[in-house]
C-alpha cells in the first residue's frame, strides 16, 4: 500500500505544482492514499473551501493544516462540513472541524490521519503527546486502522524527534511540517514507523518560506514591517514523503523523500517507478 | 578548491565519527579546508580545549560553535589563545575569543570563516545581519578573502533563508547549524553562494538531538525534568556539506550534502571520489 | 471572613519575613485563611518538605507554587502526602500532588484554593482557562465552596487580566504571582472577584527577582552565565493581598495590598487594624 | 525640579484622560518636564502625528514609544522631523527618528530622555545595556544633562530590575512601560535613581491591556482570532510616576506613583499639592 504526503502548499505556485503534478503521480505510482498540508495555500495564509476542493480533485484524499488553519475565516465554517479537511487535533475542545479521522484508501484500507501541532516556539495548545495517545487508543493501528499517518506540525526538531519516538510502532508514518524546508533524515524507526522531521513545502524555494524574499529580509534588518508578505511565484518544487506500507502490520517498509521541480535537487521513490 | 563543513559534533559518538572518518576524507577527497561545529562535543554541552585539539588533529582547520560555546567554563579561557576556535561573532563586545578570522587553506588560499548566531527563538544577541555586513566589509570575498564560509547557527528556517539571501554573492557558502537535522535544500543561490539550511549533526540519530531519547520524551510528557541529558552512543552519522569553490571568483560551483554511517541514508559528493 | 495571600517567598530572606511576621498578623488581623506561594523558598528554586512545614507552622493554611514547583526533587514525593501543598492544576494528568483542593478555614468556611499557571512566555502546559472551568464546576462558589482563592502564576499581564475577567463572579479572588513585583491594580472586578495582577514576592527587593543582582546583571550584559544565582539577604518585604469576603455570597467586599518591611513603600488593610 | 512620566496612552480613552488632566496637573504641581509614552495612542496601535501634537499641546515635552512605535506607517515619516518623538534607541542603525535627545525643561534644566527596549520576550533588538552606556557616556548626568529620564519598555521584571540597577546613580529615573499595569515597587535605588518597574497605562483598566475584553478572552480560550482588538472606552485612569529631582546632583529625592480616575485606587505626590 502506497502513501504520499505533500508538505505545506504555499500560495499559487504551491497550488499549481500540486494540481499539475499530483494526478500524474497518483497514476504513475499507483498511489493508494494522498495527504497534502494546505495551511498556506491561500496567498500564504490559510486555505479556502475552493482550494480544498481543487486539491481533493487533484488526487488528495485529505488536507491537513497547522497554525494557519483558520487564517481564512471561512475555514471556521467549512471545517464542520468538509470532513476531508483536518485542523490540529490539539486545538481546544469546541474548535470547528476535526483533527483526526478514518478514511478509506483506494485499495480499501482504512487510514487514520491525525494532524497534531507541537508547542515549542508555537501556539499554546493542549498536549500533543496526550492527544496522540487518545487518538491511537480510539483507533489503533492493526485494529480499526490499517495505516496511521500523522502530520506533526511543529518548529523544534527536539519535539519532532521525541514525538516520533513516542509513537514509534503505533503509526505507519510521522511526518513533520511547518519549517517549509525538507529534511534528509527520512528513515524507518526501530518500531517500524516511517519518519522525516519535515516534509518541506510545495512552492518556490527561491524565497523565504515560500514568500517573496524582499520583505522578510527587510524585516530582519530593520525590525519594522514595511509591506505585506506575498507568495513567491518562481518555479515551484513538489515536496513530500513516499511511504510503502506492509499491509499485514500497517508499518512502513519503505520511505523516500519526494522533491520534484524547482531549484532543489530532485528525489523520488525509485522503487515505485514503472518498469 | 574543496571545502568540507561538518555539523554539530554531539558527545563521544560525534567525536568518534569525526576522528575516525575525517582523516581519510581529507586525503581521499583532497580537501583544502575543513570546518567542524563543536558546540556539543563535550557530553552534549560545549567543548573542552582537549577536544578542540583532537578535532584539529583529525583534520579540522577551524572549530565553530553556537549557543553552547561557553557551556564548558574553560572555553572562557582558551577562547583567547586558541585562534582556531570561533564563537558566534554577534556576542557582545568583550566576549572572550573571536567570531570571525582569516585562515590559510592547504592550497594557500585565504579563507574567512564567520560564526554567526540567529536570534529568532534564540538568545538575545546583537544583529547577525549587521555583523555579517561588518565582517564582509572588513574582509571581502575576492579581495582579502579567497573564500568565505559562514556557519549560521540558528533555529528558524525563515531567518536562515533570509540571512543566506542577504549575503548571496558575498560568501562562498552559508551553512546552517543548531537543529541537528540535515536539510535537503542544498543548492547554489542565484548570486553564487552555496547554501543548506542545516548541516545536521555528527552523532547518533537514534536519539533526540543526539541525546538519549528517554529523558527528552519524559520531559515533553511530564513537563518536569527527572534526569540529566546524556549523549546517545549508538552508531553515529557524519553529517555536513561539501563545497567546490571557483578559485577565480571564490563562489561555489558545486555543493553536496555529506551523510556517512549510522541510520541516515548516505550521501557524498560523487564528483570528489577518486576515479 | 478574612483571607491573606502572600506572594512567592524567595530564599532565606523570604522565609524569615514570613515566619517572623505571619503569626502576628494572623492574630492582629484575625485572619481566617492564609495562602503563601512557596515556589522559590529553597534557595530560590522550589521548596522542601521542611520549609512547607515551617510555613504551615507560621500560620499558612496552604502553600501554592508555579513553574518552580518541582525544582527540589523531593517535591515529587511529598506532593502526594502533603495535601496542603499545591502545584499548578494544569500540569499533565499523572503529575504528583494536586492543583486544587477544598480546605477548612478557621471560621469553619470551606475554601477552594486553585493554583493555575499561565502559558504566555511560560511552560507548555494544558489550558488554564479550561482547567479553571472544570475546578469551578466541580466545586462552585456558593455551593460546595464558601470562598475560592486562585493563585494564577503567569508572566503576561494580558493573560492575567483575561483570566481574571473570565472567572469574575465565580471566585472570591484571583491573584497573580511569578513576576515577583507587586502591582497596584488591586480592585474588585464588576462581578465581585478581587484581583491584583501580581502579589509581588516575599524577599529582598534590593535584588533581581529576590536574587543577588550581580550575576543577573552580568548575564544580561555578557549573555554568558558565570556563577549560580543566590538569594539576596537584605531586609525583606512581606508582600501580598488582603481580601475581606462577604460570607453570604463568597465574593469580595474589600481588597488591599500588603507590603511590610524592606525597601518598598508600606501598605496594609487599614480596616483590619484593631481599634 | 519636578518630572512627571505617564505610561502608555491607550486609544481614545487614554488620550482623553491625558488631554483633560495633564494641563491642570502641569499648573497645579508646577511641573518642569513631562514625558508621555504614546505607543498605543492610535486605536491601540502606534501614534499619528496629529496625536503627537495634541499630546504636546496638553503639556507633554516628549513622547516615548516602544514595540508599537511604527504601527502607524506615517511614524516612519514624521519620526525624522518631530524631534519630541522618540522610538526605542536600540532599533537598528538607520531607523527613522531618534531614541534619545536632550531637551530643555521649563526651569531651564537640560533633560536627557532615553527610550530603550528590553529583549526578553520582546523583539530582537540590539543590546539595551550597551545602548544606555553609549547614551550616558555621550551626555552624562551632572555634566551635559541636569536630569536623565529613561523609559525602559520591557516585558520581564528581571530585565527591568537588572537594567535599573545597572544605571543606578547615572540617571534620575528609570521607569518601565509595556505591561500596561502599574507596579508598586516605586523607590529610590541606593545610587539615587528613582525606579518603578512599570508606570501602568493611561486608559480604561476594565479591559485587557486597555482593549475591550471580549476578543482577548476569546483568543485565550479558542486560540483563534475572531475580531480585531478595539480600545476599551470606559472611565480611564491616568497612570505614571512623579519624581522630584535634586538640582545639585540630578538624582531623585522623591518618587511617587500617580493614579488618577477610573477603577484603580488613586495615588499622587502629596508633597506636590499646593498648601
Ligand atoms: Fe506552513
Ligand atoms: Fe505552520
Ligand atoms: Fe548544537
Ligand atoms: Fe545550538
Ligand atoms: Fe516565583
Ligand atoms: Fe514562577
Ligand atoms: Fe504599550
Ligand atoms: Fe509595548
Amino acid at each position: 500500500m502506497r502513501l504520499l504526503f505533500l508538505g505545506d502548499m504555499v500560495g499559487r505556485a504551491g497550488r499549481n505544482v500540486v494540481v499539475e503534478r499530483l494526478p500524474g503521480l497518483v497514476e504513475r505510482w499507483r498511489l493508494d492514499f494522498v495527504v497534502v498540508n494546505g495551511e498556506n495555500a491561500a496567498g500564504g495564509f490559510g486555505i479556502t473551501e475552493e482550494i480544498v476542493q481543487q486539491t481533493l480533485d487533484a488526487g488528495a484524499d485529505v488536507i491537513t493544516t497547522g497554525n494557519h488553519a483558520f487564517d481564512q475565516k471561512e475555514a471556521l465554517v467549512f471545517a464542520a462540513r468538509q470532513d476531508r479537511f483536518l485542523r490540529p487535533v490539539n486545538y481546544p475542545p469546541g474548535t470547528p472541524g476535526r483533527g483526526a479521522f478514518l478514511y478509506p484508501a483506494r485499495n480499501g484500507a482504512r487510514v487514520l490521519v491525525v494532524n497534531a501541532m507541537g508547542r515549542v516556539f508555537m501556539d499554546q495548545l493542549d498536549d500533543p503527546f496526550a492527544a496522540i495517545d487518545r487518538e491511537l487508543a480510539a483507533c489503533p493501528l492493526g485494529e480499526q486502522a490499517d495505516a496511521v499517518l500523522i502530520d506533526f506540525h511543529a518548529e523544534a526538531t527536539s519535539e519532532k524527534q521525541a514525538f516520533a519516538a513516542y509513537v514509534d510502532g503505533r503509526a505507519t508514518v510521522v511526518v513533520g511540517t511547518h519549517t517549509h524546508v525538507p529534511t534528509s533524515d527520512h528513515r524507518i524507526l526501530p518500531g517500524g514507523t516511517a519518519y522525516q522531521s519535515d516534509a518541506g513545502m510545495c512552492g518556490d524555494y527561491e524565497s523565504v518560506l515560500g514568500m517573496e524574499k524582499d520583505e522578510p529580509i527587510r524585516r530582519f534588518v530593520t525590525k519594522i514591517p514595511s509591506a505585506r508578505f506575498a507568495p513567491a511565484m518562481g518555479p515551484p518544487t513538489l515536496c513530500g514523503l513516499a511511504v510503502d506500507v506492509d499491509e499485514r502490520t500497517g508499518l512502513a517498509v519503505m520511505v523516500a523523500p519526494v522533491r520534484l521541480g524547482g531549484v532543489l535537487s530532485e528525489s523520488w521513490p525509485q522503487a515505485w517507478e514503472p518498469a
